[in-house]
């Protein structure tokens, strides 16, 4: 297995940070000082000039690197390396106001007043244009610097534009999409409400004062907003790519941000990154909380199937959330390490300093206001400093999943945007949530795929809520399950194809009767403050939300609905077919069926985790490895001392130092990192 | 006593719904199968066209009735009859794309795009002359056919237009009713903060960022949109009635819905109906839901004081509330002869068949997506059919009522307006509905009457806060009383004129000071943790919300306020007036008082249920006659089985079978319709 | 001690309200009423003219001044005067319409449509001319006549305008505030985001569709609306002056309102006057808001040191509230008379008599729609008189305080709009009344001071968050520390300089390190949910919302945390600086530990009340003084009877009579008028 390394001339942890020099032009003592302190916090790895471009281009076609220049110049010479941004999330107020086009237009047709950040018009020849020239200027000048990593492209790209010329090409990508207006209107089922295009020119983006019951219009849009942004990022790579070609890009990703489809997002980016910002409470929530946080961690790394990077997090809080706690002490490096644990090879925050003013000058950085290295947060990340410094024979190596958890921006869309059900929350991440984390605190290797994605390697496929399956994805489940694999889906399961339009003749679709064994007549939507009850080998367990009326053709009943006039029906079945098993959930439960089961479908399909202890809850373990050596971060997020009990037989990566025996403890928030 | 049958050719219950074939023009095999399941399901009319413009009109002037020929000749060969919709709830996009006009303008002053549905213009000549060329074509080439049986006025009018033809109308409608600026000026009291109007020109609808603080205003331009409204339908009735002279005309109402005063709308129609949606949950709540729904019925069976439609309903389940539950098993059965039990003579649905797509997709129909018969739902549609055939008896039976509960909707206007009080939720409706559950439950016939209804035939009427009495209304209620009637009314009694103008010289209103022999000083409000004590008869009622402080003059006083500062004060008065008896109540209460005060009117009025049995909660009854049988409908809300007592003498409608003895149980939600 | 009398003509205490006859016009049957009634009342002093400008130029440069002629002549006759107000406050609507610059435009760039009030252009110079010309009109008119005795500006000026004629008033104030574009883009820190300004054209005020991340702009913005609000005020002074130059000035404020800062509306005009419209309840909770009441009065004194109006209140209850509660018997007289006890020498009502029509006809007043005096409400306004007419003595008599708290508004506006911390809700004011209320309830005369005000004065300032210190707050501080004074800190103190830049180099910031002899190195942010404990003395307290995490320096520690990872850090701290103290609280308590320190301070200080009994919680007295006698006002603010021990020598101010003694009973509500 080979080790896939971001930066194979810097094979090191990459930790540091977002560093804005460009604030402290008048401050060279300040300056002196930021290179003095990175060196101190072990800090390697300052990303810059995201939001440089007033600074770098201070009037049209008039440029000044010279605070590049020399940020260059004392990071490479104290040892570190630079991650260059490129500006376009942020653009000078001359821009705006010289070129009003690349302002943004709301869904309700007001254009914007210049001002935030992120909010330029993706479509703008003009905006294109412009970031075509910085970006080619700055890759121009530092291509060659020897500080010079990686290319960061703009910040946290997100949202949309309804001006006219976003609404021309969108009408392009339909075009392009359906040939014919009568294929649209036919995919799109126009013919309700009276909804049929005549012309091209009628189709206008979904808008509250205009359409948004045709949910094909609604769903194509955040597919084209996906596609545009793209656009937009290939552009950029272009512009760097000519005078860069072997300097990787990414752009840092938020999650399962929900504005773009990022599966389609990354497969135009070098590796995948993304930013960080857990609530940690420092109480028996955040064991939750890190299950979580450890589902996108796998996400972001399941996107590329290798290594990312964690490209933001803060040291201490952040400030704009409604009550923004401080980490508490040991926090910072549990969160650090887990983001290790599960495939990041970097750590980093933002942001290096606090800004003196604006929006973001009480965010946790690094370096406070007072400047200096005594304080709390300071002497915290040095320590973590410490301990990166020593795995860097971690870096690069791989993770190896056996189960995996299906999921799918459209299918969310979708079904988020369905009138139906408990319509204002569907709850697909908390559900989905509910299955990974029997995974997770079992230390069991995870990836979080889509539907493009090869099955074949997994023993064990989950997919929570798949509401939309279109005919490939049905063949893929039905030959996945045909060849040998355990394959579980749930209530809401294949409704909609993949312009929501309803499968005929009975559901889940096609096949996957078949496949199922089952046929799911009706789903009935529970009130809040209702439940039922379902029972399993005399346990009794409680739905919620929504159940699945069902009928078993040829599938096994293992679990039946206990209360309610649905009392006999089939609550959970499992149907063999081909090699395989298909598994159906018929109901919502608070967690403890979900994990029930997952253990069940473990140990059927011999899945371990690579820890060979037992793991109390708030302990987990999560490997990666390079083919020869295992390694496996154990953790404890708790607030209380936990322990582990087996044969050990490892050694610490950190010192080499043996750990054998047969009881580990762990203190709160303390991990350790095993090889073998 | 006539009976009032809506289609003399067709004297049966009405069964069906809205259906849209030409959702499925290109699935032949669907359309054949609605015939045979439309015989199957035992239902006889299908509601067609309601958003069909498109697929009749596909361009300005080009029109292809292909689908509607089809389906006239589909159902009618099938023995099924056809509601005919005139189409103007959803224009085709290129309508306004060429005629922007016809979209709705905000009362912020922003115009809607092209979209959704119900939101054209209400006053564009270019929409009306539109709505009447298609609606005479429609007419003209149906109008003949023996299917058709009535006309379906567009779909659930509502909704305001703030563009400029509708603010000239505006204006020229306050022209018409107040003659003079100087008069309308004095009736708006536009002295207050120097809003004197010098010029018709300067009047504006109310919006919230110009004028919402006239209240005269905003009650007039609510009877505006009323009037304009019934406008546009008038001309729609017109377009089609010169076609059809002798096809009765319908448009569906909503209820309470307050954007409408639907006594106007009713003048104008020949039959009235509703959408009938309401949120069972298979607990108990259902019996207060049942009742609050029977009295939504009582309201659309007394604007014309003859049988109605229930246009709408769902057999299973909406999608658009924010929990759709399924309906339970009965439920169905029992919520559709609620309706019939209180005058209508239909039970519709929307819709036949889900759509594939679009915003309804999953709102519950009789024709699931799997496509055929075996369903619960279906089911559960066929049997009602089946029973539904059996009642041709009762089809145009009246209901005879001696009870009324008075109801305005200009009254609720300006009372929810009204900057007083408990401000923001001054909960008429639930008040009301207070009121009409000890009518319900006691199985006693009620109309919900307005201001213009006579009121002689009643012997007792009920008036939960009516805020504003005109003169007219004034001496009404003094009539009324004094040639014997017993007349109720609550708190914040007649505290304004027709215009919202506070009445001088003290409250209630001029004479009827002395008619209820009271003064009523002033009004307290409790915040919703507070409450207050009333004491009648050695029991103790609870006082919420508004207590008004009134003096008995010549009024006895049956209770009085037992806590507070107004200890002692009177809470409940009777005064002799005339022949009459006028009963005032000064406080909110929970409910039970308002039961006990009813039971009290009803046995001193010599009020009777049709029904001889003790009513449980949960068991009610209600009557239709023909002047010479008597039908009662003995319904069981509840999700237990009950009983009721006494010596009965009675035929089973639907066979024929006596139903004798001294006990009478239905199971749970079960309905008899019994005969005598 | 001087007095300082509002009108030494008529040195009595002015009691009366706002009086709008122009809406009264056609009934002359309700204006002779009127004159009648206000004698009945007591009442001697009618605010008119407020909304009067429609009335008195009925069309452009046309005046009829008949109805005023009438109301001074009446008023006058009747042994009233009068308070003119100018019209600006609601324009006419021939005025918006010929006009449209004066209409206020909003943040999102709409321009409001005619209507409502308070809602003109500041900065429109057609506004200023048209106000100028009749405010002139009137001041000329009845700038001799012997009713008049004061001008009442407007009515409670507020709001912003984006129009363009204020976004370039905006910049014109920029420039001279920061003289370079250089200069404010340091001050505001723009380099920030790529936020720098290359143009002032660029610069917009803040709006959630453009910028609202750079504070200092939010921040100079919300000066500036003062800025604009005082020079319009200034323009309708300069209109009056010219022909009453002896005629003194007010405008009404409302308390804490956070749209313009007071302190500098305050230099502009002769007396300070506000709205009180507390929401009494008649239960415990009024205790407490007794004392924010309290708070607001003596802020409204504070202003300008000396007497001031309560210009607006109601006799009953108000109508703009969610609920809408009537004063219980008693608190009409209790609540004034609190005015007085705190520096009012007014009791004023809107309004004298209710409208028929409009959003106010249910607003309390003292005469009903019932027209005449046989209400509760009249009654108690009456006797209100009667005490009130004995009270000349008190008229122009001041208030003494040794305590002082610090409030600011620009301090309130930059915490409110940080982010970070408990963001959303940073709950100043219940912090700075934790403070206040355990000085009102021991009697203790408080001021509520500025940044500009004289420290010397004051024995103990108390600064609760005080987030905004610059270098002359700085130095204020500590001189007046080092001079004797005891000073009471906070957590988040001393954050940010004048224009929202942090502070670098360790909070709080620069000397005033030394003088409170810490360090705050971080702020902890608890969840609603969370608490932390705080040990004095071996008494426990909670600690909530916001823990600084301090270390003492030279400082004594007098509390620490008991809980969680800062167990044993400083809580509670004193230093000894110069011949005074400087005390720091680091963290939020729920007010039990706020007593207990404000308790020490006051021994610590020597500073006790005028009144010499115990007093228990809910009576409480509070004293004015000419110098000669000491008058107090002895005050009931709870539902039950207290009484008070001591050895008392005191004599009733209304009749004389002594008051001797060791114990002192008041009814509920019950206020007693001491003097010494």
């Amino acid at each position: 297995m080979k080790k896939d390394i971001i930066c194979p001339d810097f094979p090191h942890i990459l930790h540091g940070g977002d560093y804005n020099p460009d604030q402290w032009s008048d401050c060279p003592d300040v300056l002196e000082e930021d290179m003095r302190l990175m060196k101190l916090s072990g800090c390697n790895t300052m990303t810059v000039g995201i939001f440089s471009w007033a600074k770098l281009e201070p009037s049209e076609g008039v440029f000044d690197f010279s605070f590049l220049d020399k940020t260059f110049d004392d990071v490479y010479r104290n040892g570190g390396r630079i991650i260059l941004a490129t500006p376009s999330g942020a653009r000078p107020a001359w821009l705006s106001q010289k070129y009003p086009e690349v302002l943004r237009t709301f869904s309700d047709r007001r254009t914007a007043l210049h001002g935030k950040r992120h909010n330029h018009c993706y479509t703008s020849p003009l905006y294109l244009e412009k970031t075509a020239i910085i970006n080619g200027k700055l890759a121009e000048r530092y291509g060659k610097h020897p500080a010079l990593i990686m290319w960061h492209l703009s910040n946290e790209y997100g949202g949309e534009c309804h001006c006219a010329l976003c609404r021309e090409a969108f009408r392009n990508w339909l075009k392009a999409k359906y040939g014919s207006l009568d294929n649209l209107n036919k995919q799109w089922w126009t013919s309700f409400w009276a909804h049929t295009y005549t012309d091209w020119s009628q189709i206008e983006p979904p808008s509250h004062i205009g359409e948004d019951c045709v949910h094909g219009l609604t769903l194509d849009w955040k597919r084209f907003v996906t596609h545009q942004t793209a656009d937009f990022m290939r552009h950029e790579i272009e512009s760097v790519r000519k005078y860069t070609p072997d300097i990787p890009v990414t752009t840092n990703l938020m999650g399962f941000y929900q504005g773009l489809d990022y599966r389609e997002i990354s497969k135009y980016i070098d590796v995948v990154s993304w930013d960080n910002y857990p609530s940690w409470k420092g109480d028996g929530s955040d064991i939750d909380l890190a299950s979580e946080i450890a589902c996108v961690h796998d996400l972001n790394r399941s996107l590329k199937h290798k290594p990312f990077m964690m490209m933001e997090s803060t040291p201490s809080c952040v400030n704009w959330k409604p009550f923004n706690k401080l980490k508490r002490p040991g926090q910072h490096m549990l969160s650090s390490l887990q983001a290790i644990a599960h495939g990041s090879d970097t750590v980093q925050y933002f942001q290096w300093r606090k800004s003196r003013g604006c929006s973001e000058k009480f965010h946790g950085a690094v370096v406070d206001h007072v400047g200096n290295e005594n304080t709390r947060v300071f002497r915290e990340v040095s320590e973590l400093g410490k301990r990166l410094s020593k795995l860097d024979q971690i870096v690069g190596t791989q993770t190896v999943a056996k189960a995996a958890i299906l999921y799918d921006w459209s299918n969310q869309w979708a079904l988020d945007d369905a009138n139906a059900f408990c319509k204002d929350n569907k709850k697909l991440l908390p559900t989905l949530n509910n299955f990974y984390r029997p995974l997770w605190k079992r230390g069991i290797n995870t990836d979080i795929i889509g539907f493009e994605d090869n099955f074949d390697k997994y023993s064990l496929i989950i997919a929570p809520m798949i509401y939309m399956v279109d005919g490939r994805l049905e063949k893929k489940i039905a030959d996945f399950v045909e060849t040998g694999g355990t394959f579980l889906a749930t209530y809401v399961f294949g409704l909609v194809n993949e312009n929501d339009l309803c499968h005929l003749g009975g559901t889940p679709c096609g096949s996957l009767k078949k496949v199922f064994g089952i046929i799911s007549e009706e789903t009935d939507t529970l009130y809040p403050d209702e439940s039922n009850k379902v029972t399993m080998d005399d346990k009794t367990f409680t739905a919620v939300d929504l159940c699945d009326l069902i009928h078993a053709e040829t599938a096994d009943v293992l679990a039946n609905y206990s209360s309610d006039f649905y009392t006999g029906m089939p609550a959970f079945t499992v149907n063999r077919y081909g090699k395989g098993k298909a598994y159906f959930i018929a109901f919502r439960d608070k967690g403890d069926f979900a994990d029930t089961v997952v253990s069940k479908l473990l140990s059927e399909c011999h899945i371990t985790s690579d820890f060979d202890g037992e793991l109390p809850y708030g302990m987990t373990a999560h490997s990666r490895t390079d083919g020869d050596s295992i390694y496996v971060f154990l953790e404890n997020f708790s607030s209380s001392e936990l322990s582990t009990s087996s044969k050990f037989n490892w050694t610490k990566v950190e010192d080499g130092s043996a750990v054998t025996g047969s009881k580990i403890n762990l203190k709160p928030y303390e991990t350790l990192i095993l090889k073998r």
